[in-house]
């Protein structure tokens, strides 16, 4: 057998096989056009190249390019060689194709996401441009588990100085975002012992889930306007928490001061770990972030940053500060799992800190979404939607209670059918049956144009809500503001 | 308490407490500075803004800054503003902050790795940058898990035409090299009820620690001139299989076609997996290169492929064809670990494929490894060091034998204080007392020039160690040239 891996296509042909030698090559650049391994416009090699390369006479490679030619697969042109035709290959569908394309709204809420029109491509692309270009063969190699050592510099300096962090480059681990933080936390948790991890109710719908398919047990703990119920921790056994101070998902709640400090005490009494997701801090709009956790109990906070709100969820770009007495083990895990983040985006990501983009880029965000906020609060105020808006002016969504009456997947249903997209907040409780009737709205994703008459549209849609309800109306109105 | 978080800086000052508030002023400031959080060159925010920030006179932030340049602190000039000064913050030296800086070798055969040297940066940073520059909203988002749909249809195409592989953008998922997408496949086989997984005996060490760690058992094959002893499938009970057909770590075979033929008949007669690693297969010297085995059952193979070798390892890029029974799962899995790869790496690695700059590079990098391995080849048989040479002429290392009667960690150390770089192949076996002694030299770190000398010295070195043996000289030399 002698083959040819000329433009890098596998062909071969096989003196002792029965058919013919140009019968064989035939059939095998047919296969290849009509699997689409060779597409339109690829230039064969030449005649003589090909029968050198496979040991054949160069006739008979003349005479299956002319066939191929005639049937249309081929286009044989004087100067220019032997290409791939135009004729449409057999289509291979595959029925796993589809993407879930979603209904385009005239107005999104979708929370979770920030402006991604805002994203500082040109910045980013520079860096990145620049990170590539300059790096040095050592930079190129498998990298430092725990990430590049000058990107781990320059962020532990910026939640040093933005996040109050108690940080240094040896415990930070770069990861590809909070999701992965926290499964590399919950696997080193699940290898030393870790059985029970407290979680708060509600909360991002996949988190204890997560935990559960990792065989840890989830205690899911209350959250109410001072954040987490951590009195509550005292009766769980918990051997760990998952708790996003600055502002939790989705009620918005920040944990208050007298609550970090017992967190912290049973920390310290318990042996228990403390995950602090930080995921939206840098965005408090009413007055300064609160300092993150970590900064109180370093030897017991595993902090996890990411770049998916401050940035974007495209880079896949987070960052943990590990405890000191768990630094090894979770480097070792990443190490493990995937051998470390991305050299060359840490390093962009390094000078987009270190040269003051993202200082910029979050001072020019912030005010765009505190005037969103106060927009969608206006109109949510003026509205007669009725239930208490709940959390602090923070972050990129707001928890909005409907009356106790409504049901809440009616409205999300109504507000469709009015070109309004809305999450219901049931869907992040463990038991949605305990959950009251409430939204979740992002504002990251919508004009600030826009919002007012999403909001007008979402009253009618909680009118028209009511009015199917199966509960009699004009029952108590909780009003619940903690903003 | 009022609070200022100017240029990210977290400064409070609390009205009910003790100290004077020029007195928190100055200590906060200190301690952002000795804590590192400050940073010597910072510009700090002017006296009225500061005093505006804090709800402070001016005076009191005057008088704390005056006090401050006093002790070096800070620095002020007219003009210019206030800065942190260079004064030297109490430096918080870590204990876990020591890399391991390997030696610097004078000749060294570090396997596992391609020459860095030749990374072709700047088309990789032109197409990083045209991909962030360009980078639409909706591509900013948390990606398909599965990776870019552009990045996937290139991906496939490529995989279809250069390793023949059955391969459809839907049933690709791009992940961070071949670790994650063992990572990956293990844990969808796990949920699905796979205990027992084959695996190379030797092969890269790692492989079964891995699995093991996930709970799976691991069932150790041998590896012969003709690759994986696929007969050995039908004793094991195995449910799935990893083997390395293209190229085998550490040995250089490759897998027989009879072998790919079985493999594939196992697969489907018992409903097992294969896991196919293709790390190296884009570099073989000698003649075509073996199409990938998942091009010969599709539905059985779950094939993974890497930049590592052809790139470099620092990119994390790497790519996974799924059997359509498990793509679901496996995007699952990946989305549950890290939602997904990084979008604007894969649309540039789209980039390089598409415009031909991974053909040039591979075109550019072939002949330099094949003149290295003949190199390598040519100083080996003119050494004394008398085992044979395994493998084919492929990849980015070979496995030595040396004599039986040779110690292998004798000749790693004799060897390195020759200065020469050698790993023993004991490593690569799960019972390392049954290896017989070996070496695996790596071609890709070292320059073609320094080829002839290092392998001198390591003569050198074995003739040593076998001076050094147990056991008598002059045993039978086997010569298993399998090249």
């Amino acid at each position: 057998m002698r083959s040819a891996w000329s433009t890098e296509i596998l062909l071969s042909v096989d003196r002792a096989a029965l058919a013919t030698l140009r019968g064989q090559l035939e059939h095998q650049l047919r296969a290849a056009i009509d699997g689409g391994r060779l597409q339109a416009g690829v230039v064969l090699p030449s005649s003589r190249e090909l029968a050198a390369q496979l040991g054949l006479s160069r006739g008979v490679v003349v005479e299956a390019y002319e066939q191929l030619a005639a049937e249309g697969y081929l286009v044989s042109r004087r100067g220019s060689g032997t290409r791939v035709g135009r004729r449409p290959p057999a289509v291979r569908q595959s029925a796993g194709d589809h993407r879930l394309h979603a209904p385009a709204y005239a107005f999104d809420f979708k929370p979770g996401l920030p402006d991604l029109t805002l994203f500082p491509r040109r910045a980013w692309a520079a860096c990145l441009q620049h990170a590539a270009a300059r790096a040095a063969a050592p930079q190129l190699d498998y990298p430092d588990a725990r990430g590049d050592e000058t990107a781990r510099r320059v962020l532990a300096h910026y939640l040093a100085r933005a996040r109050a962090a108690q940080a240094e480059a040896s415990n930070l681990v770069l990861c590809s975002g909070y999701t992965q933080g926290l499964d590399l936390a919950a696997r080193v948790f699940a290898e030393r012992g870790v059985r029970r991890v407290a979680v708060e109710e509600p909360c991002f719908s996949g988190l204890w889930q997560s935990l559960q398919r990792l065989g840890l047990q989830t205690i899911h703990l209350a959250v109410d306007e001072d954040g987490l119920a951590v009195q509550q921790l005292e009766r769980g056994a918990a051997q760990a928490v998952v708790v996003a101070p600055a502002h939790q998902f989705p009620t918005g709640a920040v944990l208050a001061p007298q609550r970090r400090t017992a967190l912290v005490e049973w920390a310290r009494r318990s042996g228990g770990w403390i995950v602090e997701d930080d995921y939206d801090a840098e965005f408090r709009y009413d007055r300064e972030p609160m300092p993150a956790l970590q900064g109180l109990a370093p030897d017991r906070v595993l902090y996890i940053g990411t770049a998916s709100k401050i940035l974007a969820p495209a880079l896949r770009l987070g960052w943990m500060l590990t405890p000191p007495a768990l630094t090894a083990a979770v480097a070792a895990m990443k190490q493990r799992v995937d051998r470390g983040a991305p050299a060359i985006e840490q390093r962009a990501l390094a000078r987009f800190v270190e040269g003051g983009a993202l200082d910029r880029h979050l001072r020019a965000a912030r005010p765009v979404y505190r005037r969103r906020h106060d927009t969608l609060l206006a109109a949510l105020a003026r509205s007669c939607i009725g239930g208490g808006v709940r959390g602090v002016a923070a972050g990129l969504h707001v928890m909005v209670e409907l009356p106790r009456t409504t049901d809440e997947a009616t409205v999300v249903h109504e507000a469709a059918r009015r070109g309004v997209r809305v999450f219901g907040a049931s869907a992040f409780w463990r038991d949605s049956t305990a959950a009251a009737p409430a939204l979740v709205l992002g504002f990251g994703a919508i004009a600030e144009s826009r919002i007012a008459d999403g909001i007008a549209r979402l009253a009618d849609a909680v009118e028209q809500a009511r009015g199917a309800g199966r509960r009699p109306l004009g029952v108590e109105q909780r009003r619940r503001e903690t903003v």
